[in-house]
């Protein structure tokens, strides 16, 4: 067994995105004791970071200790309780996850169906509400990472409210990527993750309660049915009031890179980095285009930090992506479930979000394509991007 | 907000234990897919490493995405079923955490107790077994980290066999510090932390299943509680056989951490690595016993890597640690629950297992006690260890 040295790739998947090197010497640093006064303080900072990012005043905003599918489970195991009603949308791989999430918790979920790739009308949504008046929460993706769909956040979560239920919703792919707004839609349970629009390494999943949804916590009638992930305790050591009490210990380094992507971010300025997100999207779905590639989403509700671009025919998708790898140390995504072998994933994440990323991508592809049979223009593609980057 | 930069601690308390710059820089390595190639090889070495560890051919072996805290809660929430009694043993915070967990999953807990700082009788758990016929498991604790106390591992799962019952067994604190021989005694779950004796960044849980225990799981008459934990699901994305598909996002860099303390490990052997925390201990009890302190367990079921010290009376014991942080950024661990105020926790951990943690802690010890009015004599303590270090 021999030291692991990987290779240096470009990430332009659906996340991991590219780490910055500050964030990678920052996680190097001496490791603290959980409960270091030193690292303490870096917690709250932590946290102030964590509620600037998701624009909320709430006090139970932190990072849970694991992948953003812990996010997602602590959220529902805490606020599903036996026998609630959930509505939960479903036009992607996540919306999925989100009813296992919830018969796990020992809820009832209520699907509302669109095809990958769309979104549910906004009447289909109230349609459900109004046809389960016990429904108690509805769950959302705002960021369908299998797709490239763009919820409409602050529509959904006010006929949520409405109809009297909390809003549980999944920021994944879209904190630090779009507009995030938790108190100015007022959503009630947000979950993410470090390493899709923060760029940080994979492992901590940021998350966020309002005050209702820490009341129907407090409120349940059974026990969370997971120790790890029950908020009650999990907060004697995240809430720095009355001292912190040892709980699990804390993953130190890798907190130390999410506090360095935060002060990234705080030194960019986060409208800043919504821009340059969107900008790297047109320009690069400017050189997709004119390579012929067409969108899943429709431009409406498409994301600019997950491009899912359709698989040409006889093209074959799983070549070419190896094939970006090994000539270009290049990663880009498959499509999952249904869109496996039909779609390709193209993340602008974070430092991904780049035009040196934009214009590796666009030659690399074109260079794929060609190497496929399928001939293309490499050099107009880059040119309609870079039209984009220079104006 | 701006970047932190920690100081640089000694870390002898109960874990995280001293990360080597050899971790801390594979850490810093760039970050690769979940997905690619290249880390799939390395989770495959990093599979073989922790079976070489556990010293065990079980299939079923890995590092679970989350602390110490999420290994425990994969092995309860697994191998608890809706309604199954566990014969559990308290003598510390751990197995209290395990009943907790047996009930978070739907079972029984009967425990069988024992006062802090010792470990129940024989008889005692076999009474519990012999009283409980339907009992499915006996879990117990085999390091346990609040109070130092080593049980007898083989004993126990002889003792679980006998009354047809399965073990799970806590190992956070015994991997890698003392004999853990999971085929050997016939364990059938057992969970780790990185953070102690491996002397990795705390964040990931190695776990270990034998083929009765993954039996056990696949005849559960209810869904696991937990999607994150849920074992069927997790092996998707840890079983090399017949292609990975994703199930959550790894924390790639941690593994790089992991990795290479299994590097570490192999280099220097398994077996110097354990008497290697077997004379730091016999050492550092030298010192510590010089300097007129008591160990709170009885020598024959003391652990080498958790020393658990008596505070003298009238010595403020919060006061020794921040004194012992302050001038000599040395971080000891205070007593929990009942032990609060009364112990200190000294690890020798991993890395933190050497001549130079032992001596400073000596030095650092004694010179704190002196500055509490409680003289002793720091160059006769550091003799004593010497003889044993010379030896």
């Amino acid at each position: 067994m021999k030291s692991f040295i990987p290779p240096k790739r470009t990430l332009m998947g659906p996340g991991p995105s590219d780490v910055s090197d500050r964030i990678l010497e920052a996680m190097a640093r001496p490791t603290l004791g959980h409960l270091d006064p030193d690292f303490q303080r870096m917690m709250e900072e932590v946290k102030e970071g964590l509620k600037a990012l998701f624009r909320t005043e709430n006090k139970l905003t932190f990072p849970v200790s694991a992948p953003g599918s812990a996010g997602m489970e602590t959220c529902f195991a805490n606020l599903v309780d036996e026998g609630d009603t959930v509505v939960v949308i479903r036009n992607g791989v996540f919306g999925e996850r989100m009813r296992e999430n919830v018969v796990r918790a020992g809820g009832n979920a209520v699907m509302v169906d669109a095809e990958w790739g769309t979104t549910p009308k906004l009447e289909d949504v109230e349609a459900a509400l109004e046809a389960n008046p016990d429904a108690k929460i509805l769950a959302f993706v705002h960021a369908e990472t299998s797709t490239g769909v763009w919820a409409d956040a602050e529509a959904l979560a006010e006929l949520a409210r409405k109809y009297d239920c909390l809003t549980i919703m999944d920021a994944v792919t879209s904190l630090g990527g779009i507009p995030v707004e938790i108190d100015g839609w007022q959503i009630d349970a947000v979950y993410s993750g470090s390493q899709k629009c923060l760029s940080c390494t994979p492992g901590l999943s940021p998350v966020s309660f309002s005050d209702k949804a820490i009341k129907k916590v407090k409120a349940r009638k059974t026990p969370v049915r997971s120790w790890f992930l029950d908020l009650s305790l999990v907060m004697s050591y995240w809430d720095g009031e009355g001292g912190r009490s040892y709980h699990h210990t804390a993953p130190v380094n890798a907190l130390y890179g999410l506090h360095e992507a935060l002060v990234m971010v705080s030194e960019e300025g986060l409208e800043n980095v919504w821009v340059r997100h969107a900008v790297m999207h047109e320009a690069l779905a400017a050189g997709l285009e004119k390579l012929g590639l067409k969108f899943l989403v429709d431009e409406e509700i498409r994301l600019p930090q997950l491009n899912a671009m359709v698989v040409p025919d006889g093209v074959d998708e799983a070549s070419v992506r190896a094939y970006l790898l090994e000539k270009h140390n290049l990663e880009i995504g498959a499509g999952l479930g249904p869109m496996a072998g039909k779609v390709w994933r193209i993340g602008l994440m974070g430092s991904s979000a780049s035009e040196e990323n934009v214009e590796l991508c666009i030659t690399a592809i074109a260079d794929a394509l060609k190497a496929h049979q399928y001939p293309v223009d490499g050099i107009a593609a880059l040119e309609a991007a870079r039209v984009v980057l220079d104006e």
